[in-house]
């Protein structure tokens, strides 16, 4: 299934998509829960209830696809938790010298987050805006102490992540964190679409960046160090995953900054991320204002 | 003012602290918002409705203050936003050799939360927690680009934060946030101090931790590198300050792994935090469980 979250005059709804009609759930299923995380808590549950409103939905709730504007599938996720260094050739773009021993954690706010369209935002404050195209896991069944050998049930679906960083700002001080949010610069969708369209772990599946038409990032899902199993795992030790938490599972090499000479994302611009199997996620470049 | 969230049996409360009574605002001012961020969103108009409503009290409306279980003043921050070596003996305790050219901001979750008494948490996987006493400021009115000389307007109070660490984890590789992101190990409290009553910044005031009873950490709050005005202009080049943000100001020398020997906190435990001029904020320390 592919789930979205979209625009409506009376505030963000959940929809589920079937090819070019999007079946408007607060109208097909008014007994289900308004919000995504809300969705997902009920498990398998809540996704068989969706399924089984939208076999025959009520004219008033199909829309065309096209005509709707796209949120993030989860547009207030309690966590969004981003792994760095997580694809061997990005991890020796950056330090040629090691490979991480431990995933590279780091966290993003959801006031960084924009939906499938939205422009990804160049802030005034600098002219260093990146791309990063990343496979994003969301949490469905939350839990503590989740061995690797059970964590993919834990996992709900799969969506897209253009994980925008402010270089400067990312690299002058130890500490990744206020290079990766600033407000507008987290793309994520276009949709969740749910574990059982894709491969066990999102695992063979072909992931790239274009700017402007052009591939910058290519990579295979299996590349990278720590698996999604491995990371939903790690980040249990420490914490209780919750329905809707978002895992941003980094990004391969070619990212604008490493590049010679250097790319930096400018008004105009356009990034598509496309993974095999699930579709793209593309974002046009704006200047703050 | 003194104002708390504590546990309610219909759920979290805003309450207003005169000395050792508690009035429960949900009770003295129904037509108030039942949340520290709404309150907060209000402004000045929000801290005098509640000062009003304070005056005459129905009987209803007056607690014990030591009859309730205090929750953090803000339970659900959508930001909390913390800095790292930003008193000079710190910095210099993790590195002699440089001084931090800028703030160094990292995140936490709010599911790391706790409030005053309750047990910060040793966790399962870790003999490495640690504390680390800080000052914290909460955004009122919020903002983008605010510059520094502004910036203090946008302070609704003060409080305190023991900012637990689980070493090993926080540096097994080069992002702390792993082990800044323990469930259970950020306690925050006992109540926010509205700005009025401290020295404008909340600079010039004695700040300690003490474990039981013991100061192992005693600084100035004017000793800060990034002063709280400079911190909140700062962030706000990146990102759009909101009612309830909670900053993390930083934490002098004499943390536990960096004394000789280390010391790590363990059951049985008591961390106290003070602030002139503020009050204590006290957590035990218990097993994970």
């Amino acid at each position: 299934m592919r789930l979205v979250t979209f625009s409506h005059t009376l505030g963000p709804r959940l929809g589920l998509r079937l090819g070019e009609v999007l079946i408007d759930l607060a109208e097909a299923a008014p007994g289900l829960p308004r919000a995504m995380k809300s969705l997902l808590a009920l498990g398998d549950a809540g996704l068989e209830a969706v399924r089984q409103a939208a076999a025959t939905p009520p004219a008033s709730a199909q829309l065309r696809f096209s005509s709707v504007r796209l949120l993030p599938p989860v547009p207030d996720p309690g966590k969004i938790l981003c792994v760095g260094l997580n694809y061997v050739d990005h991890a020796i773009e950056i330090d040629p010298k090691r490979l991480p021993e431990h995933p590279v954690f780091f966290g993003r706010l959801a006031s960084t987050l924009i939906g499938h369209d939205a422009p990804l935002l160049r802030p005034r404050v600098s002219r260093q805006l990146d791309y990063e195209g990343e496979m994003a896991a969301v949490i469905g069944l939350g839990g503590r102490h989740i061995p690797p050998e059970a964590a993919l049930a834990h996992v709900a679906g799969y969506a897209l992540f253009n994980e925008g960083s402010v270089r400067d700002y990312q690299f002058r001080s130890s500490q990744w964190f206020l290079g990766k949010n600033f407000d507008g610069t987290g793309a994520f969708g276009p949709e969740l679409c749910t574990t059982d369209e894709l491969p066990p772990g999102a695992k063979g599946l072909r992931l790239t960046t274009s700017v402007n038409g052009e591939i910058v990032q290519e990579t295979c899902t299996s590349d990278m160090l720590f698996d999604v199993a491995r990371l939903v795992a790690t980040l249990s030790e420490a914490m209780t995953l919750a329905p809707g938490d978002v895992l941003v599972t980094g990004t391969p090499s070619g990212v604008g900054f490493a590049r010679t000479p250097p790319y930096f994302l400018k008004p105009g611009d356009v990034c598509e991320i496309e993974l095999e199997g699930y579709g793209v996620l593309r974002n046009p470049v704006a200047d703050e204002g």
